[in-house]
C-alpha cells in the first residue's frame, strides 16, 4: 500500500482504528510512516505517545473537549468538522493549534455535508477564518459505500465519482486556500485502484490485516489475510458432525456475512501450519455464536482428525471488531500489545 | 428472582457473566446470595476474590488446567464435562479438589450429552469415582433455545421437557449418588414461571439487567431494563433525518432484533429524566452501526429538539453483549468497576 502511494504521489496516512497497537505502529514508522488517522480521541492519545500527526476520522465529539486540548497541546491535530454549531463550540474551547478538516458525504450518507451544499461550507469556513488557532486542512470523504461492492468495477465507480466531488470542492476553494488538501480511501479503492491520480492523500485502514469481508468485497485473497483467531476445541459432537470452540461473540463480535454455498458463516478455519497457517479447509467454517461458545460446522469426514483441546485457527469475518474484542495478539508467540 | 428462589426452595445460583463486575456481585452478597456461576476461567478467577463456591458454566477447557487448579486451591469450583476425553485430562492434571456437573443437551443442542446416552454418562461417572479429587455434583442444563421463543406458553412447554430430561437421569442416578443435584435456568424460563417444582438450582444471568432480546422474549417490561448507553450527539442530518452518535459496534456489540414495525434494530432511545431514564421516545431507535459511529433514526417532528453535544440514553439489544463491550459502568455518576 505505502508502496503503490509513492508511486501516485499520494500522502499515505494509513488508518490505524483495525490494530490499534503503538507496535504494530512501529512496523509502519519504520517504513517511514509518520502520519496516521484514528476514529477516536482515546486513539489519538494513545498513538500520540509515537506519532504527531494525526487525524481522528471522526465527527468532533465536543464532549471531549478537554482530552483534544491534552493532545493538541504535543501533536499535530487533525479534525473532522460537519456543522457549524461543532465548528463553533470548537473555536470557543480549543487552547492549542490545531486542522480541521470538513468532512464531505461522497455518497456513503453516513456523515459529512452534502458538496453541493456550499452555504454550509462557508458557514464552517468564516468560524475557521476568524479563530487564529485553528487551520483549515481540506476535504475529507469516506467512500464506506464500497463496503456493499462485490466486484471491482463497481468500486471504481464509486471511487470515481468520490474524487470528482473531492476535486470540484477544491478547484472552488483553493483560489482562498491554495494550500488545501483532498483526503480520500476505504480500503476497498484502496486495494483494487493502481491509479489515484486527483487524490492527495489516502487513508485506508482495514489492508493491515484484511479479512473475509473484503475478501468478498474483492479487495485480497484469503491468503493475504493476516490476522487469524486461535480458539481452542471444547466439545465435539460427532453425531451432528459440529466441534464447539472457546470462542464467541465476545471474542469475533458478532459480525457475520452471507456465503454463497454456506449461508451466514461468522468465520472460516484455515489449516494449522508449524510456522502459521495455510488454507481454509473446505466446508469448515464458524456457524454459530453465543457470548463464549462458537459451533463449527465440520465435513464428517474430517471431525476424526480433531480432539479435545486442539487449537483452530479461524479467518475472522471483521479484522477490526475482532482485533477490537481481543485487545492483544499473539505473533511468533510473542504478546503484541494495544490499546 | 431472589425471593422466587427463595419461596420454591431451590439454589439460586444467579450467572455473572451478564454484569462481570465485583461490585454488582456484592449487591447480590448483601442479600445473602454466595453460589455464583461464571463462563470463563477468567471470570471465575476475578469473582474468587469475593465468592468461594463457583460454576463455571461452560464446557472446560482443558488448556486453562493452570489456573484451574489455582482457583481450586482456595474456591469450591465447579465445572462442567461433557466428553470422556475431557474427565481424563482433568483427572489426571487436577491436583485440587473439585466438583463436576455433567452437561446434559436438554434440547437447545449447543453443547451437552444426549440424555439417552447413558454409557457415555457411565463412562464420564466411572472416570469420576475413580479419582479422589473430583466429586461428581449432578446434571447441569441450559435451555437456550427459549430465546427463540416469543410467547410464554412455549418458554413454559421447553422448561418442562427440559426439566422431564433433569428427572429421568436424576432418578436413575440417585440411588448411586445420593446427593447429585440438578440445575437449570435460563432466564426467559426463571422469568416467566413462578413454579419451579423439581429443580435444585437456578442460574439466570441476563435478568439482572435485563434488555430488549429478552423484552421481545416475553421476559420483561421496557420499564425493567436496568442499564443504558449514553452516547453523544456528533452529528445532526436534518434532510435524512438521522442523528449520529458516537457509539458504534466497539460500544454495543453488533447484535440487533427484527422489530415489527422498524425492521432491524441496534438500540432503542429512551427520554432522558433528571434521576436516569423514562419510556422510549416513539420511532427513535439506533438502525446502524459501523466500529464507532451508530446512525439513530428520529422522527422528523422531533430532530429540532437536539443539538451537538448532547447525550442520547439507548437501551441496548443484548446487555451481556454491550456490557461486556464496554466494561465499567456509571451509576449515580460514580464508575462501577468490572473484569
Amino acid at each position: 500500500m505505502l508502496e503503490k502511494a509513492k508511486k501516485n504521489d499520494v500522502v499515505f496516512r494509513p488508518h490505524f482504528k483495525t490494530h490499534q497497537s503503538l507496535e504494530i505502529g512501529n512496523w509502519f514508522k519504520e517504513l517511514g510512516v509518520k502520519k496516521i488517522a484514528v476514529s477516536s480521541v482515546t486513539m489519538a492519545e494513545y498513538f500520540a505517545l509515537d506519532f504527531d500527526d494525526i487525524t481522528i476520522a471522526f465527527p468532533t465529539n465536543i464532549n471531549e473537549i478537554d482530552k483534544i486540548n491534552e493532545i493538541a497541546s504535543t501533536a499535530k491535530l487533525n479534525l473532522l468538522v460537519e456543522s457549524k454549531d461543532t465548528i463553533a463550540l470548537l473555536s470557543e474551547k480549543i487552547k492549542h493549534p490545531i486542522n480541521v478538516f470538513i468532512k464531505v458525504d461522497v455518497g456513503y450518507h453516513r456523515t459529512g455535508i452534502d458538496p453541493e451544499d456550499t452555504d454550509s461550507i462557508n458557514r464552517i469556513l468564516n468560524v475557521i477564518d476568524n479563530c487564529t488557532l485553528i487551520q483549515f486542512s481540506g476535504f475529507l470523504g469516506h467512500a464506506g459505500h464500497t463496503y456493499k461492492c462485490r466486484d471491482k468495477e463497481e468500486i471504481r465507480s464509486i471511487h470515481y465519482a468520490a474524487l470528482k466531488i473531492m476535486n470540484v470542492l477544491k478547484e472552488s476553494f483553493k483560489v482562498k486556500y491554495p494550500s488545501l488538501i483532498t483526503s480520500l480511501g476505504d480500503t476497498p479503492s484502496c486495494s483494487i485502484l493502481d491509479d489515484f491520480e486527483g487524490v492527495d492523500e489516502i487513508r485506508p485502514g482495514n489492508f493491515v490485516f484484511y479479512d473475509l469481508t473484503q475478501h468478498q468485497i474483492g479487495s485480497n485473497a484469503i491468503a493475504e489475510i493476516a490476522v487469524a483467531m486461535a480458539c481452542p476445541i471444547v466439545a465435539i459432537h460427532n453425531n451432528r458432525s459440529e466441534i464447539i470452540i472457546y470462542g464467541g461473540g465476545v471474542h469475533f463480535s458478532k459480525e457475520f456475512l452471507n456465503d454463497e454455498s454456506q449461508g451466514t458463516i461468522y468465520g472460516v478455519v484455515v489449516e494449522t501450519l508449524d510456522d502459521g497457517w495455510g488454507k481454509p479447509i473446505k466446508g469448515m467454517y464458524l456457524k454459530s455464536l453465543s457470548q463464549e461458545h462458537g459451533i463449527i460446522s465440520v465435513p464428517a469426514s474430517q471431525i476424526g482428525n480433531y480432539k479435545i483441546g486442539d487449537i483452530l485457527l479461524i479467518l475472522p469475518v471483521h479484522s477490526c471488531m475482532t482485533a477490537n474484542a481481543m485487545k492483544s495478539y499473539l505473533s511468533n508467540s510473542s504478546k503484541i500489545s494495544r490499546l
